[in-house]
């Protein structure tokens, strides 16, 4: 049997006739708003308004403080040992490490830690982090990841189709950067990991019974995903 | 079509072919040490010390506390406005009505509310209540409904049971009240209103593809109940 | 003692030297933000466009079944059999007759409960009330309340200072009910009877101490407000 | 200024004046009766019956899942990334290393991994377990390091306490390396930081305001510790 994912990185991230291409397929309005924002146009082509992007890597800094809670909490709702260091790790991967990508990328943009730590989360920053955290816990494990999913995976899709789109402009785009970071080996690999698990979790749990109320977490937290763009967009 | 419960009151507790059958088929010694346990062998006969039987009411007050506690829950983990309102009305009916009750009964055997209140949680009190209810908040409201089923359902079936055996002692058994409260008719119906809304919250959470993890729950719940019952006969 | 509450029905809401009337002035631009907000002075003057003030009742709906979820954990929060009772009668006046009444009230204004039920939740619904429920969640039963005070509170406040003001308008006002209401002895008894659990718990819970993440629950909560109210008038 | 624990060791587990000396004061008789259980002798004096040892070890396994579970609900819990951060380093420190070290002493004792994974956890430890989980999901951050706290500083002292006595016994020992282990400078430095961590937790949330309720949440922590020790002990 041949690996998809060695032929197309995409449908590594959507497994065929897996749950996370039915969530998409049943939203896919919604993921279009998202994976082709005005947002990402523009930082497909670099017209992206500095402002803007600066406005949004503070907020995205505040935002992973509470994606590594979503992770410690999935630790928490774990049923077995194996998954619950996977959450852990997780967890950790975003608080220590990706929060100090961050913060040292955000530093080459002008934006000391301090600055982000006093800024106050804006209302879409809330929106988001909380209506994933609360589904987290009014719901199961799977629940959780599902609200989840739109982040980790659409970054992924998002960082692979603007790196494989050839009128996304290379020379002289100041977030040339950011794209290479999402659509390289590295977290590529961590969300086609986070795909493979869901997907698994998805039989565990009996995602099939289940995939109304799926559809909904995932459309809600792919149109909390489009207001986390635009707020960034309006705060040219 | 005819209603099975209408002939068969025990089929209405557990419905044929459905997910409270399969729990109880799956955990079958326990469920017997569980509904044939000596404590109950001794309220049949009237047999068992009014020690351990006061001992049993003055916990069991204090777990209708937390069993109050478990449908709050289930009211804030549920999706729609019907199951919002069902959670409360099982927690109202426990906090105000069930507890007006016990209290009622509880001072039949005197044993006033203020002894109640201030006797600490016993082992098994404490095991049986926050299992519950940490099922609850790590699994979704199907885990949380499963491991309330043993109690809710399983009184039902021992009021059920005791009742329609002939051997039971009724002239001057001091627990003959107790055994025709839960054989009653209002008792009944709640457990079949109980038993019917597990049904249909299973196939809606998907719990056939669960069944491993629903087994556990149901089984663990079962084994508290155990301990719970030789909780009241040890202190004796 | 004379009650201040029978001079001053506004000292009522926040109780001089309490907790609410020092979270109120930590927070006072954000609170004069919400309770004089354009959308309170639309009210007021009768000059909302109707279309907003719909489309603020539907998302009030939405509203309210999160408003019950949040006390429904307040009663599983409790310590006390008291406190579980006062959650689970607050959650269920909401659920039942909050409900009920906001039912018949829309249907004046032509909005069926159907069509109340099929709308999806705005942004600002879903970050209001995901925020204040994953508070209660990751804190403990003060936070939580703290997290619900602007509405409950809040709305008593705007209702009382609406009716006391001579230029609001009475005659021809369509919003004249909706002011009487929250203006009634009714929903300020409510009100009046929150604040004063409030400022009882916040001497059990220590929140002297806990003064700055009180601060900036309560602070966030009523910028949730805000949002409520200018996602209504951005209907227009 | 010294540093008392570098004369006092014991004094660093319980810092004067704080709220763990309170806690510990308050509930003098149970603190006693778990540090100085006749299991905690057996280790002593090497009489504990190699059986019962075993039972506890492989309960103590299924007892660290839990516990990783508790640190990553800490972690979830926590308002600054500095906590988030704690609370994943001490749930990764068990579910990683200390499981690890678990894992590789009890093969030591002939106890593998497959056994301990297969073993239905026992009353005590599911009682002890839901019962930390639970409390914190009820109250806030200090109530769930509260309830942990008997075990990390327990464990320490009892260690320490048992190093310290000269009629514990040391040739031929088959306990001497689990007293070395808990009372040897790591463990002791990992229980101290927990010990200062809770302190300045206590000063944060409030706990002089809340002292009942805490002083409830650590005597039944303290019980339920008695009750694994007594489990261990019952397995003869």
């Amino acid at each position: 049997m041949t690996d998809p994912a060695a032929n197309d990185p995409m449908a590594a991230l959507f497994p065929p006739g897996g749950l996370l291409a039915r969530l998409r397929d049943a939203n896919r309005d919604e993921w279009l708003a998202y994976t082709r924002h005005d947002f990402v146009r523009g930082l497909a082509d670099g017209s992206l308004p500095q402002r803007c992007f600066r406005h949004y890597l503070v907020q995205d800094y505040l935002f992973l403080i509470h994606f590594a809670r979503a992770y410690a909490l999935a630790a928490y709702k774990s049923e077995t040992l194996a998954d619950i260091r996977k959450g852990l790790a997780a967890a950790t991967a975003i608080a220590d490490m990706e929060m100090g990508l961050h913060i040292k990328y955000c530093a080459g943009w002008g934006i000391g830690q301090e600055e982000m730590q006093t800024t106050p989360e804006a209302p879409a920053t809330i929106a988001y982090t909380r209506y994933v955290l609360e589904r987290g816990l009014s719901g199961d494990l799977l629940d959780l990841h599902v609200a989840l999913a739109p982040c980790v995976i659409g970054y992924a899709e998002i960082g692979l189709a603007l790196d494989c789109d050839p009128s996304t402009r290379r020379d002289g785009n100041p977030y040339a950067d950011w794209i290479a970071m999402y659509a390289g080996a590295e977290y590529q690999a961590v969300a086609r990991e986070a795909a493979s698990f869901i997907e698994a979790l998805a039989g565990r749990r009996g995602a099939s019974a289940r995939l109304d109320s799926l559809v909904r977490t995932f459309g809600e937290a792919t149109r909390a995903e489009i207001a986390f763009w635009q707020q960034g967009l309006d705060a040219r």
